[in-house]
């Protein structure tokens, strides 16, 4: 079963780290070529690439990219690689997997001298991140689709698909891997506002990989359910503490609440890594604010006045007793949950 | 106390129909004089102004400025009468409003063949209307005022404001009073996709009058929940039926679950005209579908792929058990209901 798509992977033609540019999505399918620091930097900043694991990956295949393009041998090599893995590890401070990975990286080349050999680790080591992203997806998705059968409807909030991965995604993954098995499987998407990586990311790439999808504004997850439409629901997560609680996008935890009162199985995917045992509830998360006209301006259109507040938290916690199981690479893990 | 603001109302100094023009709301305040057939039509069809009873008050002033205007007296008076008051009642055939609007101005006038004398029945019957429904709002107000106490928060979803009706509203209206009588209140506005009353109209109205409001994203209401931050729900109601169920704003059933399972207190605040005993239960309510559009192409920019289905009903249906009052003009009733 090959990827739907790849959000991010090597151009070993052209020596480039090749991604999907999501700016332009669902407009516009443009893939663009990563060779240079600059190029690099930008395309994370300006979340061209997004979704922690695809971010991680494409730092990691940058800096094998950049050292070979544009970190010369001579005297000073050591010292400009790794000022050119620094500008990459800080491109977005925020997302622990870009540092993670080119942590990994800097690991891998510890002691190594010899630029060709250097190089060589280098690619080594962000192709084993690939390629390890690449089959925890598949896992999760093996895991998950033992609980997607033959006509099941599902649920999704935002997007933990393809587009976030180097492979077929988290919460979508259980979805490609019945599909490829034959089975009818239909799913809707909340649009998830402010950002709309429902309508934008998830709608696209289920629908390009033939998969029917239903796109609906988020406040009408209540009413589909309730008209028995939705027979489970999956997410992914931005991080799981270890008594199971979820922090994951803005809205998950309303979808939860709404499963539990409509009878609707509601599951959690996401890999072990994202399971963080030194984070001991849901209470121990912070949860970001982002910008204020997110919300207020949509596309550059005012919508809410400038006298009024905006509230734009990034994401909420959803309660471990909400959730139906986790599907991990590891396998499915019920409640009550001890990490 | 005055109206907040006066969303359809006469201008005598002009003989006209003066509007605040809804579709510039946030970023521009404007109001419109219409003062004939064509403005008239105009501005009800490319909702200039909207809400249930603010249309059907501006069919009625607009039917009086017109005649008054546009309709000379002569052999042909009546015809031409009769012919603009149908253009009127046409200009949305889904208005109820409209339609109640005008031909109660018709039976006003049945009978009366010279045009003076009926120009006069016009303003007057017209004039009741508006006041009634000044009255009605107001009523609505005080009654449900008593259970919106000093430092209450409230969250409410769309916008059943001063905006929608020729008063101070239905669903804002106790708010308004309880702020009027010197309590501090705050309110949570739903920008209620997809067309954002909530973020444009809801937000707007309150802070001009001064009543602090924060703007979230549907899909926050129920961790501003969570997070104890809200003491009670009010919304509108587009139709009630004889057990209680109510229909209104997609998105109104959502909320509702999610205070229940706060234990928030959820109210709907309406005019009796409202319930309809003819309607047995919300099950005897058809859904409209709205535009796909609406969802798929905010502002004009494609936000979801051409080839993802979009599901996009107008309004949905809350059950009656989840509604802990129905506040009217002509009190707070609770369950179980029988209208």
């Amino acid at each position: 079963m090959p990827n739907p798509i790849e959000a991010v992977r090597w151009n070993d033609a052209t020596d480039a780290v090749r991604i999907i540019d999501q700016r332009h999505l669902p407009a516009r399918y443009e893939e663009r070529e990563l060779r240079t620091l600059d190029e690099v930097v930008e395309a994370i900043q300006t979340l061209s690439v997004r979704g922690a694991p695809a971010i991680g990956i494409c730092g990691a295949i940058g800096l094998a990219v950049v050292t070979q393009r544009q970190v010369p041998d001579g005297p000073d090599f050591a010292a400009r690689f790794h000022q050119v893995a620094r500008t990459i590890r800080e491109a977005r401070p925020t997302a622990v997997n870009l540092a993670w990975a080119v942590d990994r990286l800097l690991a891998r080349v510890a002691g190594i001298a010899d630029r060709s050999s250097l190089l060589a680790a280098l690619r080594d080591e962000a192709t084993r991140i690939l390629d390890e992203d690449r089959t925890m997806c598949r896992a999760i998705g093996d895991h998950g689709a033992t609980l997607v059968g033959d006509g099941v409807r599902v649920l999704t909030h935002c997007n933990a698909g393809a587009l976030a991965t180097g492979g077929m995604g988290t919460a979508l993954a259980p979805v490609y891997v019945a599909h490829a098995a034959g089975r009818q499987v239909a799913v809707f998407a909340d649009e998830t506002r402010p950002l709309l990586q429902g309508s934008r990311l998830t709608a696209w790439e289920l629908s390009r990989a033939g998969i029917p999808v239903t796109v609906i504004a988020d406040n009408m997850a209540a009413s589909v359910m309730r008209s028995g439409q939705v027979d489970l629901c999956i997410v992914g997560a931005d991080r799981i503490a270890a008594n199971g609680d979820v922090a994951n996008k803005i809205g998950t935890y309303g979808v939860a609440v709404l499963a539990r009162h409509h009878g609707i199985p509601f599951y959690v995917a996401a890999p072990t890594s994202t399971i963080d045992p030194a984070t001991a509830t849901g209470a121990d998360i912070v949860i970001e604010q982002r910008a204020p006209d997110e919300v207020a301006m949509p596309f550059g259109v005012r919508t809410a006045p400038e006298s009024a507040a905006i509230h734009n938290p990034a994401f909420d916690v959803t309660p471990a007793e909400f959730v139906t199981a986790i599907i991990t690479d590891r396998g499915i893990f019920r409640g009550p949950y001890r990490f």
